[in-house]
């Protein structure tokens, strides 16, 4: 961020910032390719594999994957459901073709991944479509489905886990993201598809969400979010400075255990979440007096905690603890909360 | 640019930039009303009309348009063909139903806006769609098509002259203009609606481009731009305090007849378009030795004069004299032009 501070009025000398700069120039050309090639290097993306930097974000790409991918004839497509945004996937996908559930957690109110042996796969499906890391639930799966060995291919709405430990992205036929979590600002979206996958859409997908387009076209077919990828690409450059993606993982790994840790050990706070399949990356948690929450609230964000409230359609608390956040800052929230504890418990 | 700069790291003395604070925050959501606010006084939008604030820039709307308003039975729309943009919209729009051209000025090149009486409009179009400002190609029509009165909503794609001059928005069914011309940054794209072509989308259409589910949601159905939306809110106050849309278009209007009367009256450089139809945004012009070209290009880059590269469809030169752009950069063009046309004309 200090970075694009001091490059907001003169990027690169040239007096102006790189958002005054056309999309098509020599200069930002640059930029973007070096940006797609960090992040080539930092997942090690296969060659057959197209990266797209899009608009839309994730949301525009739960209408681009069954618009890429269901056929037209007996559309069929399969999706798991683990909770909030694996049901706006499943809600969009239903509008193109039959969806059908290869599972759910429904049962339990989405507190767990379902499990990999209970999975129903269906070798006729399009694709198989899951969420890896549900950001509201803070819900992560812990193993990767193999639909791809029925010849299904795998798609991944990676948002709010992506980059934040190494990926073997060969066993994906495309992984999404929204680029606000973990990558950079909101209004991106970055999609890595297999080459196979490029040409099966449908006759009545918009041009702007056609995959083999935006391909062919470096993803500069429209004007792209050039502000947003250049920022991208200056994450994605710390990440190699700090290490990559195992370095990542390590301090992630640490980060949350040391939350869950904490919240297990105390009588105060507890999180509904099956062990296996708690995310590193969204820890909701709730407090045993639900009528303490306007406080804690109030007095967090006074301690400069900013953002612990849960998502709407699931109350409670939430610490979303994705790559930028800092260790310290987890320890810092966990002293919050254990001196709250002590004042009010 | 100057004010994004100062709150990168430092937005409303919260410690962290806007673009770090959830889309749902109350502090961000007035950004967001506020912006519409500002450009609903810019424009005198009337109450009827609803604002989106938009991903994918006008492409997607060359999508979002026939999906919105294209009936499933019998789909027709007329468009009016001025040059490139307006190409792009026809080609997409004809993926998804019947489209008659209700005037062309394919004839000559693009050189002119087709007249207001040689336009065969068709009242049993769904509606008529038009490009009053051809970015490439430097024709802006003088005129508003009269589809309105016929019972055809109006649709307009300003991208390249929205917020020039002042525009009486009651006359229009729908404009949409992506922001990085004279609203923003790119990534964001502005689509005002009147409220009863809200409700005509056909069932195949991604939610992502639906109008209503937009409006309805405050055009946070998914995470908006937020950076972007929040830089076209500073762009915003920043036209009303330099006096609003006459102010802006008094200055338009002294820019451009400066620098065409400069073009005329050379015989070293000429501009191939229509007297009625030039555009006070974009002005092309050639050479009369186009083997200068290159030199004519590198010495004014030398010079501080950046982009007078024409785009590669049309070649020769243009220079873009957007609001953004102050009445001494047009008088440093023509000084420098001037003295590149006495050392080699």
């Amino acid at each position: 961020m200090l970075q694009a501070q001091q490059e907001l009025l003169d990027w690169q000398g040239r007096g102006c910032s790189v958002m005054e700069v056309s999309h098509r120039s020599p200069e930002y050309v640059e930029v973007a390719q070096q940006a797609e090639q960090d992040l080539r290097d930092l997942l090690s993306i296969p060659s057959n594999y197209k990266v797209l930097f899009l608009q839309g974000g994730a949301s525009a790409q739960f209408g681009a994957v069954p618009l890429n991918l269901m056929q037209s004839e007996k559309p069929l497509a399969q999706y798991i459901h683990s909770g909030h945004w694996a049901n706006k996937a499943i809600a969009e996908a239903r509008r193109f073709g039959e969806v059908t559930i290869a599972g759910s957690s429904e049962d339990k109110g989405f507190t767990y991944a379902p499990a990999e042996s209970a999975l129903k796969l269906d070798p006729a499906a399009d694709y198989l479509h899951y969420t890896p890391n549900e950001t509201i639930g803070g819900v992560e799966f812990p193993y990767i489905p193999d639909s791809e060995s029925l010849g299904v291919p795998l798609v991944a709405d990676m948002s709010s886990n992506i980059l934040s430990r190494p990926l073997d992205v060969s066993r994906f036929g495309v992984i999404y993201a929204g680029a606000q979590k973990n990558i950079g600002p909101s209004g991106l979206a970055v999609v890595i598809v297999r080459e196979d996958l490029l040409d099966r859409a449908r006759p009545e997908i918009p041009r702007i969400l056609h995959w083999r387009v935006s391909a062919d076209a470096d993803s500069m077919d429209n004007t792209p979010p050039t502000f947003a990828w250049y920022l991208a690409g200056l994450v994605f450059k710390w990440l190699k400075e700090v290490g990559g993606l195992e370095a990542m993982e390590e301090l992630n790994r640490r980060k949350a255990e040391k939350l869950y840790a904490y919240i297990d050990g105390s009588d105060f706070y507890s999180n509904p979440i099956a062990r296996d399949s708690r995310s590193r990356m969204n820890v909701p948690f709730v407090l045993r007096d639900d009528s303490l929450d306007g406080l804690f609230l109030q007095q967090s964000k006074d301690a400069g905690l900013l953002n612990l409230k849960g998502h709407r359609v699931v109350g409670g608390m939430r610490a979303s603890i994705y790559n930028a956040i800092p260790e310290e800052a987890v320890d810092a929230l966990i002293s919050f909360m254990d001196d709250f504890a002590r004042q009010h418990g």
